[in-house]
């Protein structure tokens, strides 16, 4: 289902078309001209894309976006049109050879290493490093960190979202609607599926990405029903083509006499909605192998619930089994009991197998926090729809990741700020995630480029990049190097496939089972160390007091 | 420079080429099945799409998106592509005749009437009322709520953000790296233009729709220098060509030194920082006439601001004027003061005219509350480029647009809920802005479609919706029919066409220049009033009765 990305080698450029090489800002090109005007363009430098804080008040983060970097890069072109727009915007002053050098630029002599999609990361850890002219690189800024801001955003919302459900409940994402526009609607389909969601209603998802896809009808659909004189073809053949119901509307009304005239299941409701009944007869008709219905319209327990029991037993009759319910207001918790006893009864009363078991889906407005209240409740509900808090992150609504020069020319450089958490850590760095006897990560370590990697069985020694005195030994039973090279440029580097939706999805949900639990809970979780060998702190610590200007005291 | 929207009466796609008919949720699809099998397809409905609550806790909204839902439907038209696919996600028990029904529909037969775009608008009143087969309209309901929800939410933080800055300094949106994607940033700089922002840092959105680009360097670019002696060709030609300075560098490092020394400015520095002065120093030459520097990178005002005005004095000697300087750390309203005193010293000191009205501009996490503190303290900022908080809209990161059926069949319907908000207000409506003797908006009230307008000078009980005792007597100086014809679909209508982009910017001004202040101001804004007129408010109730189930207490 999922569309092809390499095609013999061919990236396919990024899902959405209006990501293109002037989706960045004016100060990328403004600078390119600067850098050429100064013979300066062709310097290679080497940026870090990383972010300072994990979101929503967590200690971890779900890395994504990685896929749409790769192929923006990999088509990244300017068109005649593009150059001459750009001509438009620039200064007039600025001479016609930077328009040719525009002309031929692309990403072939860019160099990407980065964590693979799907990783929990962590804050200061390099998540990409790109090497490259620094003209081109700093023209990829503004489009690499819009791709992975928000796709990592959202995608660490999932996992936070399925953390709390449990993995045994269902998980739809439904929140197209709501979202920040098309694209936000499309990528948090997208990436809410890699952080543990199990389907969405959003068609065009399903169809880019073989996301599964889930629905019903809305509360207009019930609405739209005035009576059962409405149905006219009343008939409905047997699941297994034996023979047919002429009246299945008969069917579904006498069973609903029987519902209302039992004497364990009666006395609680009147008369049900007619407009609902004929609603949910018509839809039974419609999709006899998966009626599922909304039953919150007029009335949960007076109306749509007898009306859905009604229309699921005189499918049971016929051979079908009826889908479930979805409850979209009022008291999830409460509601959703009431319905999971009715349904009990049903089973009990009529003698008809599993129906007790009904799924019961719920929606309206929920997140984390509302599914741990439920959680603590009580309640019966076997999946949850999430839409608002969920795509549009609403809890925090951005990740702050940077772009950051770390070297250039061979020559470290680092950015100063009077906020400590804002100082960028220089030079080109390998990054590795050191592992204890329990087979927990323990602590992610950056090095220089030239630095020995950390090895098996041996110790070594991590320290806070800032502070002096938070430093400690580690004998890592496994190391892992976490930047790997997918986009080689000029090296000779193999370049990393870019692996299907699904496997990223798969490395997610196993990197979240990996972590020691107590830097996944809800409530003060543990911070996971983050840290750099001796040797890059002393470097650290060397540029710095170099750079900053002396104060004087007055 | 705006893309061409209407070409001979032919309207452009929507500006996203994802937006198609599969950017919807499942179940309008799944409901457009089974109303085609109940043969109710093509019954006409009535929907109105509009919110309950205003964002960000104040009391009014701008309504924007307008232009690209009528884009949308203007070209709604499902490919064989896309009903493959769709075939593929319903029941393999769906019947062919449903497809090549599919085949056939467009939007040629709904009606779409709105406020017009950059309208003030209110809780309750249709933003859109559509007519049109039931089947084809539900399938709207999720791309217009996409193109509706974000585009209003963030017209209406970036008006919110220039209430609190005031008529007289610039506003830059710079947010497309932090944007929930790429048409996240796209669209927040479209529509921060239309409410109030001046210009983007977002080079596809100038290309797109025309809006003022802006942009200097980054802290990567202050810190890509190592010193001076980089900087090859040092020659500038004077503004006015009559000749050429050969030593531009010189010329700095001289004025750098008459800085150090003066009595009235030195003393607060000591050696300013060399890889900033050349980073400076190159980007004058590239940009003599738009010099504008990032002043933080190292210290602002021991090597930043001084590096700046060494640069900006040199410039002055060959007739240029330098552009000013952006603070993207620290303290902004200490630092904007400091920095004044240092330019009006300067200016005093040698003698440079206006050199003391130098551009200050300041970014670094701004939002209302921090502009508002800004105001309070005290501060020295022109102009202000805010990202993060305005285009996540990081206060409140959704408005909850809905979309109600009120009418079948000529039948008004209504939604009810155990929440008296959520219950949906039936019928076809009109609506109406009833103005009062000072000339501001007084109340808006809907009234049944054949109900009589409200009269100037006529008086009119205008009622709450829900609340029996809430009712007033309105004599309007004016009155304003709110929902215009968009889009006749087969009825007679003359469409409005559909302004460009700067038409509804300033409508979106002049709308929110209207409005009486109290409605307007942060802190405890006064509601604007909404209603209904008293025939709808009983009509309502005596629905709202008949659909609901009476409860038996026991």
């Amino acid at each position: 289902m999922e569309a092809k990305k390499e095609n013999g080698g061919v990236i396919a450029g990024p899902t959405n078309p209006m990501v293109t090489p002037l989706l960045t800002d004016l100060y990328q090109f403004t600078m390119a001209y600067a850098y050429w005007k100064a013979g300066k363009h062709q310097e290679r430098a080497v940026f870090d894309l990383y972010f300072r804080k994990n979101p929503f008040g967590g200690e971890y983060t779900v890395f994504a976006g990685l896929e749409e970097v790769i192929r923006f890069i990999a088509n990244f072109r300017l068109t005649e049109e593009e150059i001459a727009f750009i001509r438009e915007c620039l200064s007039a002053s600025c001479e016609d050879g930077f328009f040719d050098y525009l002309r031929g630029i692309d990403c072939s002599d860019v160099e990407v290493y980065s964590i693979p999609e799907g990783t929990v990361v962590f804050p200061k850890i390099p998540l990409l490093r790109i090497e490259g002219p620094i003209a081109v690189v700093q023209l990829l800024e503004t489009p690499f960190l819009n791709l992975i801001n928000y796709a990592s955003l959202v995608s660490t919302n999932a996992a936070r979202h399925r953390n709390v459900a449990g993995k045994s409940k269902t998980l739809l994402e439904f929140g197209l609607r709501r979202a920040q526009g098309p694209d936000g609607g499309v990528g948090a389909s997208k990436y809410c599926y890699v952080g543990g969601f199990d389907a969405t209603s959003n068609v065009a998802a399903g169809k880019l990405f073989g996301i599964p896809l889930r629905g019903t009808h809305s509360h207009a659909f019930v609405s739209s029903y005035m009576s059962l004189d409405e149905i006219i073809d009343k008939s409905l053949r047997r699941k297994d083509g034996s023979s047919t119901c002429e009246d299945f509307v008969s069917l579904v009304q006498t069973w609903l006499s029987k519902i209302q005239w039992s004497k364990s299941l009666g006395g609680i409701f009147g008369e049900t909605n007619q407009s609902e009944l004929a609603a949910f007869t018509s839809y039974a008709l419609a999709f006899p192998n998966n009626f599922l219905a909304l039953v919150d319209t007029y009335d949960v327990m007076r109306s749509g619930v007898p009306n859905f029991c009604a229309v699921a037993l005189a499918l049971n009759d016929l051979g079908y089994k009826a889908g479930g319910i979805r409850l979209d207001s009022g008291d999830l918790a409460y509601l959703s009991c009431e319905a999971r006893k009715f349904f009990c009864s049903i089973e009990k009363e009529f003698g008809v197998p599993d129906f007790g078991k009904m799924i019961i889906t719920a929606s309206n407005d929920l997140n984390e926090e509302t599914l741990d209240a439920l959680n603590k409740q009580g309640h019966e509900v076997d999946a949850f729809g999430i839409g608002t808090y969920l795509v549009t992150c609403y809890a925090q609504a951005a990740l702050g990741g940077v772009f950051k020069l770390v070297e250039i020319n061979n020559q470290p450089r680092i950015k100063l700020s009077e906020d400590v958490s804002k100082v960028s850590i220089p030079c080109k760095k390998r990054c590795y995630r050191l592992y204890g006897k329990e087979g927990y990560p323990l602590v992610d370590i950056m090095t220089g480029e030239n630095e020995p990697s950390p090895k098996v069985g041996e110790r070594i020694l991590c320290r806070h990049p800032f502070q002096e005195s938070k430093r400690a030994y580690v004998v890592p039973q496994r190391v892992e190097e976490l930047l790997r090279c997918y986009w080689p440029g000029i090296s000779d580097k193999t370049r990393e496939t870019l692996p299907p939706l699904k496997a990223i999805r798969e490395r997610c949900i196993k990197q979240l089972e990996l972590m020691r639990p107590d830097h996944m809970r809800r409530l003060n979780p543990t911070p996971y160390k983050v840290s750099v060998s001796a040797k890059l702190y002393d470097f650290i610590h060397f540029l710095w007091l170099n750079e900053a200007p002396v104060g004087e005291l007055q």
